[in-house]
């Protein structure tokens, strides 16, 4: 259950309006890395997890709820450098004197100017922030990723972060008000406090890699196919060895004769790791047991609940058991 | 700000995993009318009026966070309603031995196909809840109205909370659960509840017809135009007076000749009203005199501040003040 | 089946091009309110109630007939605004001369100044209209809502067209050809006289609340949660009788207090209300009844036909009987 | 201006309800290739055409308006195909007698798995049609296209029939009514018809090759750059003339050395043409001519209107004149 | 398989930065007429053809992956008109002198003011391209048409060559930068001559009208329905015979009295053809044995292979033979 | 530029047609986690690398060609899967033999199911893949991520890669077919050779946290918002030092008393980190200096060139030097 303070966790303060900005700031209010993107990541994924593992469960739900409050901070400066905008529109019959306020023709192609920033402030949202990104992109959960695998989730997290740090910092690049820079640098300094934390929780599964349950094949998993040529490089991403599986990267020069020469792959013998198949599919067993039962031992499967409350009471009718 | 504590607004219980009834609920969860659409709306909406309308914010934040929490309550009940699928999907090496538990080459057939009622579950999320509808189209910000007019956000509230409560209808003839048809009943009747906040809310706004500021021109507002002919209806909505304005309807026969001699109803003269262009005039001057100053002067145009906070402290800066 | 006649409803006049605001006016031909959102609704809408409701079916393609014809007239004074525009980009040789009737670079960058106002006008429709919104968002159906229940429908309809309102009284800010506000000035009018056809047609069902079939629990029906704390507020939405039911509200002044001590709200006892579970159930089965017998007593399920042909001939085979 | 009559322009009949069958003929009721699609594009290509070709624009409003009434045929259709499910779903309360009447838990299960085959059908629309494709995904404006240019409009309009013809095609292999057979035939019939209408259009526009107005150069039209290497076939799309300009293909059968040997094309000579830049450059700048002065001639710069009503009349304020 | 050679095909050039100009190209990048769009269209169209028709595969793969080399072009020409925003932005903390540099305040407006061209360069990309069109809309493959029959795709491809070589051609008229307008050109032939390939290779393919399998009916094909009344216009789309079959145009002058006295079409006679349901079926059914044994004869039902590598060789498991 | 040969990177096999597994493909080769995805990501986030930071656009560009060939093996799969469903659609007459052949009624029952799996099989793509995800959602590019950073890049790639893996691993529980788990075994296994690539090319920048250039805040960087309460969970995340910057965890156990003591934040002071305002502005200079440095010493601003072609020649006018 979620709860409500009309205070904002950060005292969010605007100088005087700017609709320019405004409408660049939309990229963290509805955009593709904004605050409602990583609400709702850590949110969904929580479900997954509240079970198996509640203490993730908690962190992510930790996290969702302060991006909520964050993107009331965004809304609000929004709101705030809109301002003036709605009164403006309310004020629907007076064209004229308008006109002679702000001094004709010239003035009024400035208003309709300013307005053009991003139409939709001057002709659907009545001078509101709305749930688009700079460009009027309406937000989609095509933006948002969970996958019901913590190891994979919280790599997803980081990743997030970086991407919600970064905008941050070149959205600062646009805007001269102290106050707001004031709220972005709180902001931003917040993404890259979460991306410690779904670090350290990443950290305390072990082994973590590769996400998931199942190894890779030895057969492909150092290969490095040259197959974009000229001004070739090397570094240690095809010399020397992996970061994880600590394999000898193979460096294939040309691509198409390794493939023909293969069969088409299916004819390569592993070189270059001391990983085999028999060990891979041992690791895959064990790691499903333990991962399936992680779960399964967590989960039950008739007459679920999904908070403490005691079991019986306000019930109607008697719940069909489970066949 | 928002809080979260771990108990869900409502008791939310599952006598048994359904994934086909799991699709069908994501409707309510990533839906066009779902949970999260609804709070998004009503959220989006309180920025513009937290000034102007301390007490429509109170409401609007009321149950925008109510909303939030039953978006919690139908993921958990999807989560419940996918119980077992993770735990599956977790034992990634065990293949042969689920055949043989299962029987063979039918039981998987099985799987796959209880699978199949949404792929997103078997090879997304993990057998977790998503944030799209019942087909597995992302939430999209489109379906979120807000434009920043009391007068016709609250109708658009008064007509979300209408939508969601037919959708928990008609999900109730998919489902025997009793605990699920319990928790889609109380999920059901809090549209009822919200409907009727909205509705006296917009009763405490007057004028409040027509919504915004402006009076519609009196030549074309009573006219009914018979553009669909073949089993033409009367009724209280072109024969009589219109429900709001009191005109009488003029009902069009023949579009085509009405328009044609009427110059494109450039020509046309006011029947069937008593409100005339010069009334009119003079309701939209004060109408908009008095709409426009209840948000300007509720809102200040330099060193806005959204929170009660006092004003100094914190800031590394000085503000520029406005010119 | 539908007609054209090439003539428009409104004669609608354009005093010289402005690529401005014929970008804005895109709102209103491919925006989330505008008229092929309006028209698309009632059309869709149309179809589950053409043989069980003739009458409305009749209003709806009545009105969505007329927003069509509106759709019309929009695109028709955008393409003016835009005047000039595709007869420049014909001359696509003519570079050089270009430059020097408009003054050399300057010009040119004026002339791409313009172009930018919408991208779309200048490189992808050619000096045309675009099924987009303001922001150059395509239409998508995503905002159209038909949910098969009158009681629905026409609440829905009732919001559109309060925010098709809205958008127009907005956009006149934006103009000052008076042809253009002429043609808004009508097309804002005629949505305040289907708002009142809406309203008209809805009042005729009866009863109409709560929308759809279903009553809602009687326990739940009333309460109204305080979920944003801080400048509460009371209102005739939260303190007195409830608009439609007539209940007594609750006021929840600590939700979370409330919840737990109900065990998750399911021990709650209605309180303020005098509609019980008996007389609860009594009601739902009562509507079912005249609500499905209304539409299956016009629902042929076999041999169906929709238009008033004679049934027989023109058929190749012999049509299946039902078993 | 557009009208409606109420019979269907075919009557469309079914023999008995289809719910499959109804979700896949959604393709071409909001789908990608569908009648709304139609209907739309050439909708909005007519509005660039209305004055500088009216014949046209009149045979784009034509089969504009013969497919909106081809879009009421397939809903038409659809909402017979889905006999039954609205009145089904309206009898909300009467869980238990539909059990009994349909022989239990495996009835209930079968009505379910109706319902799944569009979940869309059972918990959204109510049993009706919705503007969305055989998989639910909204219909969107980017399925239209509209570039102000007859010459490449009217092939875009020619590839949308051949589209729209082969789904129906398809779709007849999924239904053995014969009543729904006959719809599907009239319609994919009349896709046959309407591409040879727009084929013959083009032909009268003449030069129509290249589409637009510049013509290519001669250096790079006539290479064929065998990119895809292996099994490489010869044919007339890379061997010997070419089918518009009559350019001698030039198969280049290794595209890096050919790149790599002429500085990246730019010290490339046209060589299998007798176009030269010369002549070139001389069709461009007349072809510019003609169809800018086309456009120009027939559009006014001021006072401009839409239809053939008389000019004056109906303007409350005068309008300001171009300077 | 692919490869990469850093080399572009085209020795792509800019004189120097323009955001502006890099916006309007994003159009042609991620855009609905762009090379990914094109490149995407026939790569997906390809996998159908592979087998029954390799010498078309063949020339898809080889269009296919020219337009991803085209789409490389773009970007980095896009770039190059970027150069400096990447440079300026990592240059976090530098305000002051950026602003002390630019001349104080005015700068900064005239830098946000650049920004603002396309907020996504500033605040999203880091000033790099993004899969976009100009209006910053993500690329979507509702943009790509892949039907499965080569009559149908291959005028798909006619179409949207006949596109892409517009927007090129529009764009033109917004740079004048001679390198960029040499880019322009080479990527606007290009379309030119694909459009060319494809024609040549639909000619390959006879009969290939109707596009598809079946035939029309002769009773639909060779109407006229004047849909659209006032200043009605006569050609060769409706005034003597079709292009394709020949047939003598019917120009039905009144098409609700035509629908009405023909029982809704089923009780039509064909006119003005000699074509017969008979010789229909009978074509038909041979086109139907045709078509769908070229396809049945070249593909594999099981043990299917894409490539040419021997059969055997690298599998674990014995596959499941078909039952 | 690209190639292509006609031999797959891998011997993709099938043992017999499975529509239902193709579906669930798909989420393989449009889905969001997809092929077409990975490859577009490294293939946008290339151009800004390519001047400043050649060894990397190098890694991008090769693992993005990689990607688009095994977007080819997908498609390739997904078209075996399908076979015969093409060969079907094309006897488009034969229904009566079909109907024999497969025993009448049941069969064209289980022909339709077969098709329904996904509909646009049989209704759109005429069995083959169509570039969308395992629901028909068409891909879009708001799946990738690319924002000009290459330590936020490199992070958000390693998680894409973590994603894909994850859905290889999900999609393995649905096949039995020992081909198509071999081919899905060497895809998944080039995800996790891929992120370790990344992770070494993200290693040889120094530093790379934060991501970007901007430290954070030293007051903000090291609380642990306490906002979701109940079954509170403490770790390395909330406790003992950050894994980055090292500093000590401050968990704030009480979220509001810590917000409105502290004045909305702007009164914190610095605790548990040895990090001050001075240190972070220093270090934010120099790190910008560094970046900016690196991308503007490589790029140039006048006469750009985007490949090693010699620079003069092929150009028809002389560019505009830069003012």
């Amino acid at each position: 259950m979620f709860y409500h303070v009309k205070e904002l966790q950060f005292n969010a303060r605007v100088s005087k309006p700017d609709p320019k900005f405004a409408r660049l700031l939309l990229e963290q209010f509805g955009g593709s890395n904004g605050e409602l993107k990583a609400a709702m990541q850590y949110f969904v994924q929580a479900f997954s997890c509240k079970n198996p593992y509640p203490d993730k469960y908690d962190l992510l739900m930790d996290i969702a709820t302060e991006e909520f409050s964050h993107l009331e901070i965004v809304g609000a400066t929004i709101q705030m450098l809109l301002s003036g905008v709605n009164g403006e529109l309310k004020n629907a019959a007076e064209e004229s004197e308008i006109m002679q306020l702000l001094g004709g023709q010239a003035a009024k192609e400035g208003f309709i100017h300013e307005a053009m920033v991003n139409p939709h402030f001057g002709v659907l949202t009545g001078g509101g922030p709305a749930l688009t990104d700079s460009n009027g992109i309406p937000w989609t959960a095509a933006y948002v990723t969970a996958n019901g695998d913590l190891t994979v989730d919280l790599r997803s997290n980081i990743a997030s972060e970086s991407r919600a740090k970064i905008v941050y910092e070149y959205l600062m690049k646009f805007t001269d008000d102290p106050y707001v820079k004031d709220t972005l640098s709180f902001l931003m300094t917040r993404e890259i406090a979460h991306y410690q934390m779904f670090e350290a929780a990443l950290n305390t599964i072990q082994p973590n890699f590769p996400p998931g349950v199942l190894q890779g094949e030895p057969r492909y998993s150092n290969l490095y196919y040259n197959m974009s040529t000229g001004m070739d490089a090397r570094g240690p991403w095809n010399d020397g060895t992996s970061t994880q599986l600590g394999e000898t990267w193979q460096f294939i020069e040309d691509p198409l004769e390794h493939v023909m020469s293969s069969n088409g792959l299916v004819d390569l013998k592993p070189t270059g790791t001391d990983r085999t198949a028999a060990k891979v599919a041992k690791l895959d067993k064990s790691m499903s047991q333990i991962r399936s039962e992680e779960v399964k031992s967590a989960t039950q499967e008739i007459d679920m609940q999904s908070s403490t409350y005691t079991k019986d009471g306000g019930i109607i009718e008697e719940p069909k058991k489970k066949k």
